[in-house]
């Protein structure tokens, strides 16, 4: 049987962003602090750039979790929002499901804190209910490697596609032609080396 | 084919504990010591506290192995538990296999001492048997990463799905609402830095 | 179902060379700059010694991105050659694929920069399109292990098999006795540690 | 001139432990969690066990950094406390320095976070004194690594020597026959693998 | 579709010990040279110990890769031995597939140096061929770590199961009872800090 | 002798930033991308806010080297800034001197690319000019770990400190309470965990 | 002041084995078992080839610690041993420091288990008496890397020298000629790719 | 008393290059085989470069240890050259010293193999008669880190200079403007990521 390449279709996907709290974020210990915020970042802005719809949720925001960080926020202002009062796994919430069903689209994107239970969890619903599932291996952050690596291993058994966030925003984009300022931008923003050598070569294109 | 998440059920699941003894555990070198009591005491908590059945085994305690944790006989007193005479594989005594069945469970968790014989060895024999196997990677340990790295490839490649005791914790709670406190409690006692978080909003509360 | 080997062929395999530049070359950080240069010229040396055709391309090389590295171009200085205008994944060029089309081989060996993008976008393509491919995991390199990890994971879930450049080279040689000077050449050139064995056996006969 | 060895007397020697607050412990990333708590836990067990005079003290501990966490206070019920307005040089605070003098010890152990703040700045300035400093490594932690070794080499070329929990609880007990069950009794609560060793012994001893 | 633990079966399998050869061992760097030697010589103890067949194999002999390690020899005096004249696969050398089909066992151990060569290419021959195929990871050798994760995803995706030494050992003796002081002597050589429960435990035994 | 605290005086220091040039900044492979860029703002923001007087040097800027990063420039806009013509040690830049002295300061912090050149040589000739030197350590970047650690024990054994980012910005500030929302707002910016506490905190706070 | 090489003198050194207990082998966590035990073992047989003056002692040997490893007994039958009956330093107990003095010997060689305790504590204090000390760094162990680098350091700033087993070997042999079969004979017993290196050359030697 | 720079003189410094010999080379572990080979050619083209006087020497090479790399000998067709026939230490060969005495330099540059023994007894030598020695760290290979670091301190504590090969080269050049060519000729061949530079710099410059 043929292998099909799924690819992300910028026009048949959604972005889950799942509990990036202040409180929890304080958890992970998989990524440097600034590695990982750059990351997180770097994946809203993509989200953004490319008109993907998105859907924020929170889990117990009011307790010692914390607010969702203000940048994600800002980045998506008018985003569904779902603060969840219980559940754990964001996909046992059922105004949450329907927002995703309501967007129509066939792919997820999810990132989240901590991957081994707010991404894996939900990442498994979603195959379940058959959605191409592209878990952000670098916008996800849990304790430590060993967590991160048994959390990667159940979501791929379970058929999702692992990928960072550089590799989502290129496999969107497709082709440099279509907006490089725009996308450039986003590299610059978020890859200090690959700013460097644009830097360089601006200085010596004169 | 779908697929079907095969998601832990607090009411259709038991726990094994496979050779936490004290002579076997000073062998475990891919976990810190503190790093490993922790764990193996966090998975004993939260099957306590979920009431799931939970079988004990050894291996020649008499011997160089030495004697199971004492707090683990703390927290089950009332386990069935079977020194084995001397099979390897737990799956190979048969009193041990009827008690496992006695339970009536489909999923099984199991953790041990070491991951590449003692875990790897009854993982594989229970998935032949229709089990679904569910390995706590965290509370299992082992010679030295490789070991490890070998050990979790040979049961994936059963089947078997691998989990650490924190996703395992809240796959089974599935609702903060069913028991804030108690299942609080143990997180404040295995993770501080969580508990950390837990006292900063504590006192901000006021 | 039997397992088929889909071993090496060298009168049925083509290499694609992606984005060997000196600006993202830059950005490869999870190899050591001197690793990563001795591994890259090793593959092309390979393909070289064993007349496998190679095809080269290259992305957006005007701008920061820089040029092809001068030892490839000068390895091979009649291959196929695509300075691609914007494509990011090089088998939505055209050209590239009829190129590659028009070699009449089976199997293609890929290698890249950056893994996750440059290399993982064309591996599921042509996996796609029914190649047997191979990705030869140390001439490819990207920003660090974590998403070169990611990147491997989802290139071998789609059915790519990962070799490194001295399993390539020993695959499609199979048998010292077909050149020995030559393929030993290549060994003394590109492995310092094997040379010194060479060396010594030398010194030692006399 | 002679080499002397100044050799901690647990009758000269003071321990102060410095912003051990539930948020800054949050910013630990040089060892485990785990690690972490076992520690400064560990390091305060030996303080009291040895009735060594004590000092607390915490920084701003209204706002972010949280306030010192329970068990120091709970092991240090009586402990001269000193929750700093501003000073982040605990030295700088003449409350706290007054309390050290008064102590009337030559020696001081020193742990706290971060350590190449909170630790490394009152040691030198203990050192400019004329004290003699033991900072306590690994009860003591800061952001990476890289920030450790930083402040260790500075503390170190001011003359401070570095000195782990246990290293610090052998000096001073000197020898087991002084109170082999309550020395032995800290070393099993915060050395799991000495825990194993003498559970191993007494299961065989019968 | 049910899955079948192939479980190691002493009376079902053969041991190949490919390329363990002085100048070849000198390459071999994602172990410790310490670790490696105990390794191979443990898997090679415990062939004995169940009185497996081996077959020994070596590639150019006389020149650079240098002779098999001569405490291989001893261990296997009689053991098909063949070095071969030229074929880098194994299993290309009709005289060693002969041998490996007249033991007229199914399962195969396969270790060897270099991992991704002198094992993989046999490996993956011998399971298009039908066999079970074991590798064992921790007496197999590379380059470097990148290189094993490399070859081990091959062969994995091709059928075989990843095992270690020890796991080897405990998968065939089945029962401590079949032969206490035999196997718990391998172990004491192979395991030093088994070795020491061990002496601990006869020491206090008196 | 006693030991004397060279601690870091507001309104005697200056600041040294040598090479952080678009092309030299790539070489930089001892942090990673985000960690040296947010490193290296921290630093200016620190010399920004303390009214530090601040020197900035290239070397070649006009070739492969690069220029500045900008956001230095745009830091330190009046700042004395000197293109070096060739000397490889600033400190053989005559006007570059010069200005040092005019500072009229004892204390220089030092930081640049690369460490074991750009910043060990310069900190060694201000050493034997008679200037107390603190080396950022975490503000320079070199090739690797094994160069790092190289040159920074050049120049601890010349008498350098060595200090991280965060220790400077302590050391110089002293007490939270000459400006709290001012050194509190650079923490935010470039401590991603601490920003997440203050987050956490004023969540609560309401 | 000039320096002086207070080199190894074969007639005026004597060795130190503190503490290799079955025991406390087990806590030695900063070198893997194999490792360890050869380096223990390469040490001890090179102070019997050079007949150097040896002293072994224990701590505690009937309790949790366990007996001496029999090793070190079957090379040093002769040697003074002192079962400590509690004096963590082992230069506490009178017999012990007797038997030092006793040996006439100016150098002192100290190897043991835990090197922050057993090792540091008489190294310091054979320092403050005058002696020249080398510390064994590989021969001696401890829970974990940052636990040795903190020993390493206050043993190093009290004037002790660091040597490994093999420096340790070949500075008191100083020439291979004095015998080159006895100690190459070591070598080849205890550096696994020393001997391939010896087997190697002996076969091509025929 | 001031701290004088004592900075490497083209016109008064010599090179050792001790033991590069291709058995010895097999035994370096602390680097890859390809950093390594780069990092000693690369000193070695310094010194030509700059035409610093050069010394080889080589220990027992028609033995095991094998002959010198050719490479070096290529590069110093006419430098003095020692096989010694037994001497560990090259200092302890009278026509050695002599060699470097009759250079007349008071600086010695010193690389080999093995770091703690072949670089660190003559650095030790060196520094007692009264030479400035200079350590060339990466040019000069061990066992592993551990012993590697060992090596280090010890010679530190004897006063040696640790130095890596491109601030060798940068101390020497001091001025771009000797020889930009020369210098950045030599950059390019051994700096991978700064040929990269280069080459992106010269391809748009045009």
């Amino acid at each position: 049987m043929a292998f099909q390449y799924n690819r992300l279709d910028k026009d048949d996907v959604a972005l889950l962003m799942v509990d990036h709290q202040s409180g929890l974020l304080s958890l992970v210990r998989d990524f440097s602090p600034d590695d990982f915020k750059n990351n997180v970042l770097a994946l809203a802005d993509i989200a953004k750039f490319f008109d993907i719809p998105t859907i924020l949720t929170t889990s117990f925001e009011d307790g010692p979790n914390g607010p969702m960080v203000p940048e994600l926020k800002e980045t998506f202002p008018d985003a569904p929002y779902f603060p969840r009062p219980g559940q754990i796994n964001c996909w046992d919430n059922e105004d949450f499901v329907k927002a995703v069903k309501a967007t129509g689209k066939k792919q997820l994107l999810i990132a989240g804190v901590v991957t081994d239970v707010c991404v894996t969890f939900p990442a498994l619903s979603a195959l379940e209910e058959g959605y191409e599932v592209f878990v952000v291996t670098d916008a996800s952050g849990t304790f430590n490697p060993v967590t991160r690596d048994t959390a990667w291993r159940r979501m791929e058994q379970g058929g999702a596609q692992l990928m960072n966030w550089f590799a989502v925003g290129c496999e969107l984009h497709r082709d440099w032609r279509n907006d490089i300022e725009g996308f450039g931008g986003i590299l610059a923003k978020h890859l200090p080396h690959y700013a460097n050598l644009m830097q360089s070569f601006t200085a010596q294109k004169g």
